[in-house]
C-alpha cells in the first residue's frame, strides 16, 4: 500500500515516522464502527474519503478545530474505519473499504447512501 | 398496532398512560440511529426485537440493572428505532423496522447481519 514510509531524512523525531496503530480486519468491532460514524463531522469524513481517497486532514473544509479534526481521524483509525499512512511528515488519510465490506457486507454502502 | 391502550382502569397515574414521544419518520437522524446502535446491549436488544415484536423490557436476559435497560430502551426511542407502547402499565417495544428501512435502505439488515 505504502512505500515509501521513510521520506524525511531523519529531520522528524521517530514517532512522526511510524505508521500509528491500526486493528486488523477480524479485530473490527461492529459497536466501534457503528459509534465511529455516529457524528455528523465523521460521516461527512467518510464521505469525502469514499469519493476521494488519501486525502490530508487539511483537505476537508470541515467546520472544527485542527485538534478536533485529528481527535475525528483518530476515532475512525481506532475503529478500523479509515487508514492513516505517513508521507513524509504529511497523514494520508484512506478509507478500508475492502476490510469493511469483508467484515460487515453492505453497512459502508447503507451508512454513504443514507449520508450522501 | 395497537387496540389495547386502556386496559388498566384508571388505578395508574396519568402519566404512566401516555405515550412516550417518538421522532416521526422524516426526523429520524442518521447519526442518532448509528449512536444509538453502536452499544453492544442495544444492538442485543434491537436483533432480539427483530426476531420477535413487542417485547418487554424484563424479557431480554441482559447483564444490565433494570434502570441500565431502562436508559437503553429510552436511548432507542428517541433516536427512532423502536417503538415504546403501553398495555396498561406495561411497555411493550417493537422495531421500528419500516420507518428505518425507508429512511434508510438496507443500514438495518446489514447491522442486524453484522450483529448476528
Amino acid at each position: 500500500m505504502d512505500t515509501q514510509v521513510n521520506v524525511a531524512p531523519a529531520a522528524e523525531p521517530a514517532q512522526l515516522l511510524q505508521e500509528p496503530p491500526h486493528p486488523a480486519r477480524h479485530e473490527i468491532d461492529l459497536a466501534a464502527v457503528l459509534h465511529a460514524l455516529s457524528d455528523p463531522i465523521r460521516l461527512r469524513i467518510v464521505a469525502g474519503l469514499a469519493a476521494e481517497d488519501a486525502r490530508t486532514c487539511k483537505s476537508f473544509d470541515l467546520p472544527v478545530t485542527k485538534s478536533t479534526c485529528t481527535h475525528h481521524f483518530r476515532v475512525l483509525r481506532q475503529a478500523g474505519v479509515i487508514r492513516q499512512r505517513l508521507e513524509g511528515t504529511t497523514k494520508l488519510n484512506s478509507l478500508r473499504r475492502e476490510d469493511l465490506d469483508a467484515r460487515f457486507p453492505g453497512l459502508l454502502d447503507s451508512v454513504l447512501r443514507a449520508a450522501a
